[in-house]
């Protein structure tokens, strides 16, 4: 439990930020004390809102002298509770959306260096102004901030090609706990000086120190894409398919996502001006998108791969987007799943991963196992088959009180879940962090081997447990 | 200063492993107490070679539980003095050439799971049969084994498409200092349950614990390439021609080398059989290769970029290899520059990085540098232009004992070097690590807030300094 700061520290925080940079007015704080869905509502001493590198060593250091617990946020638009502070009013919330500069784009070099309070979405525009583009996405762009996503390690729907967040750091500015500025951001792409702690503090969430700029990598704007709606027998054969599109357009392909029959009939029953596009019903679809330079025939490439594809009996239907509008279509479809679901009622969504291989089989054998230990329970699974990454959800039988049965049963259904995912090697969380959320699953769940590891380096790092204290791991 | 293992831990190690695990005959030590340079010798109390990841679990618990050091070693061919143990004679080394198994290729995944003691080109050979390809090399690769590229985040001539080793290790299996096993094999490509401790492991140079087995990845065997030779003006226009290939053939593009004249001429004076690729000499030049499959016409593609390129004015000669043995000549030329400066006589050699973009800035004002502190000193750089890594090489004046004035200046020359590449956002090492040779340097010249993070983080995982102590970070 952390101690409340003394007024003597408030007075030095105020004094340092000016009115701009601090507040403790309930109104103005109560918007960022709540996380984003909504479950999670703190209380804070003040929010901190520094508006340079300096401004936030100087926040940490008078932190660090009086032992005060910091809170780092950036757009608030976490899965997992990770920037909400506790319900004690004695942590800090330090908001990082002042620091809100593109530093540079450099577009010889492809590399950009954005502070950590610059919104996703902002920063995708300012690059596709220069020919770039930034190759990660997610839905919540127009909120997301590249601190969040830094910290976070966030995904989205290109890591296929791209790979999550710290693939795409060439650097990192930050403030480590003890209130030094690690001023890492020069991009070097060999650099053996002992423990990276670049890929540290990425997925760190905030609690080895805080992000405040990064130098991102960028490419060049797709000029072109191709985009093909495919219908198929099961989530083995679209494995098979995926191998097979792999060898021939690997370097084209940049989404590879499965859906099956149960979710795009809820999207089209709750999504207004959606349509399938195949006239018959499959048990599953696979969304494939490839995107390259103008040189390459993108559109002729995908169809011969996809029409071996139909001759050899791997995918049973395939229909190619004609121009952006059906791209945009096939994609709306399936960004629209979690809508559709909610309009269905209420579920159990776990975000996890396995090794790609073994995903048809966790697809295939986890419905099984609930079936016998909660009957009627309905499991859905979709999303980044290429990642192994599937979002699976799970929807109460039809003929209970969805909202009840998931309070009694939500928690060990969860557990089965996550017991299976680890049994195939998996991950409990493969994009979302662990946050608040699912720290004590982690603690429970995870081997002692890595626990012991992670808690080693938090030790380390900051021994007196001021950064985000209560998340990640105890 | 690590106390001598008692003969009571001596027993139960040599119970534990066996004749062939355990030894303290000096006789069969001694090749393994010098590093692959010749400039650090060590004394061990035994040396230690478990067979199994269970075998290297229980010795480090054994030692663990009585504090004795562990020095890890692989193929001794580090750069650095990694895998020496200090000259006292108390340090165990952890020999892990007996884990020398394949566990298994997946064709199909393109991922193989390798143990630390398998040597690379063993595993280039065994993964070549299944017409797959690790794109990691180095000269060493005939004795450097998996756990030792893996813990020494080794580089060599294909990190421009592919990465350094980290971008390669799809998972990792280690035992950490407390004896217990980490099991990161799965190779999860999302998966954001905290810090990731295969990048920290990854470059830790066994300071962290001891990497037994690692998931890798694969591509497939590049079926066909193409190389040119090409002749320009300097390391600024070398800069812009990659700039060029890169916007264009980004994807394909696997090496691009420069080479200054001065170590072309050292090259065919003192190697046999080699011949300047272009008739009349030029300031520098620069070996590019483009690797694909046979889809592609890799040399029409390269021949077109160039042709624009000569057009244009930014490269003053070219020509592209007509056939596999031109490739093979091309490559001699740089593989041997090394070898041809050693008959050149002494010379300093410093392996920096600095942002790919400095560079040219790099080589065109350190020899000014020198000049004016070191009057008649002559600097080579040459190698991975397009990993803003260079080999940066200090010759003596050509008019004086070269020995002796490299033991008088040496160490006054060295640093003024890497004090430039820090003060340009540059690395001391960029692909050969700490070890015991720039140890005291990096405590010196990094930043306070680095040094304070990696003591941080060896104090929270090695708390009694067992692992590889002496090395990397006091």
């Amino acid at each position: 439990m952390t101690l409340p700061p003394s007024p003597r520290l408030l007075d030095q925080l105020q004094a340092l930020l000016g009115a701009k940079g601090y507040s403790d007015d309930p109104e103005a704080m109560e918007p960022w004390l709540t996380d984003w869905r909504g479950k999670y509502h703190g209380r804070a001493a003040a929010m901190l809102s520094p508006a340079t590198t300096e401004e936030v060593a100087a926040v940490v250091r008078l932190c660090a002298a009086q032992r005060a617990a910091l809170v780092p946020q950036g757009g608030n638009s976490g899965m997992v509770g990770g920037a909400t502070p506790d319900a004690s009013g004695n942590q800090l919330l330090l908001s990082l959306r002042r620091l809100n500069r593109i530093r540079s784009i450099d577009a010889a070099a492809r590399l950009a260096v954005v502070e950590a309070g610059v919104i996703l979405e902002v920063f995708h525009n300012a690059v596709l102004e220069q020919g770039l583009r930034f190759p990660l996405t997610l839905g919540g762009k127009g909120s997301a901030t590249i601190g969040g996503l830094v910290s976070t390690n966030a995904g989205g729907t290109q890591v296929l090609r791209h790979g999550t967040m710290r693939a795409l750091v060439a650097g990192i500015e930050a403030i480590l706990p003890d209130g030094r500025i690690f001023g890492g951001l020069a991009p070097l792409k060999k650099d053996n000086r002992g423990y990276d702690l670049k890929h540290l503090l990425c997925g760190a969430e905030g609690t080895l120190g805080v992000v405040t700029a990064a130098c991102l990598r960028l490419v060049p704007a797709a000029a072109a894409r191709a985009t093909a709606w495919i219908g198929l027998e099961s989530p083995e054969t679209a494995l098979r398919l995926l191998r097979c599109l792999d060898a021939a357009l690997g370097r084209q392909l940049e989404g590879f996502e499965i859906i099956p029959h149960a979710c795009l009939t809820a999207v089209l029953r709750h999504i207004p001006q959606t349509r399938a596009p195949l006239d018959a019903p499959h048990p599953w679809y696979a969304l494939v998108e490839l995107a390259g330079d103008n040189d390459h025939d993108l559109g002729g490439a995908l169809q011969a791969q996809l029409g071996e594809a139909l001759e050899a009996g791997l995918i049973s239907d395939v229909v190619i987007a004609k121009n952006e509008a059906e791209c945009e279509a096939f994609w709306r479809l399936r960004d629209s799943i979690s809508e559709a679901e909610r309009a269905e009622g209420p579920a159990l969504q776990h975000d996890v991963s396995v090794p790609v291989d073994l995903m048809p089989r966790f697809i295939a054998e986890n419905p099984a196992r609930l079936a016998t230990a909660y009957p009627g329970a309905r499991a859905l699974s979709f999303g980044h088959l290429g990642d192994g990454n599937v979002h699976h959800h799970v929807q109460p039988p039809l003929d209970v009180d969805g909202a009840h049965w998931l309070s009694v049963h939500g928690e060990g259904l969860s557990r089965l879940v996550y017991r299976h995912v680890l049994e195939l090697g998996g991950s409990i969380s493969a994009e979302h962090g662990i946050g608040q959320m699912k720290r004590a699953l982690l603690a429970e769940l995870d081997s002692p081997a890595r626990l012991a590891a992670l808690r080693g380096v938090k030790a380390g790092l900051d021994p007196d447990r001021l950064f985000n204290p209560g998340k990640l791991i105890e």
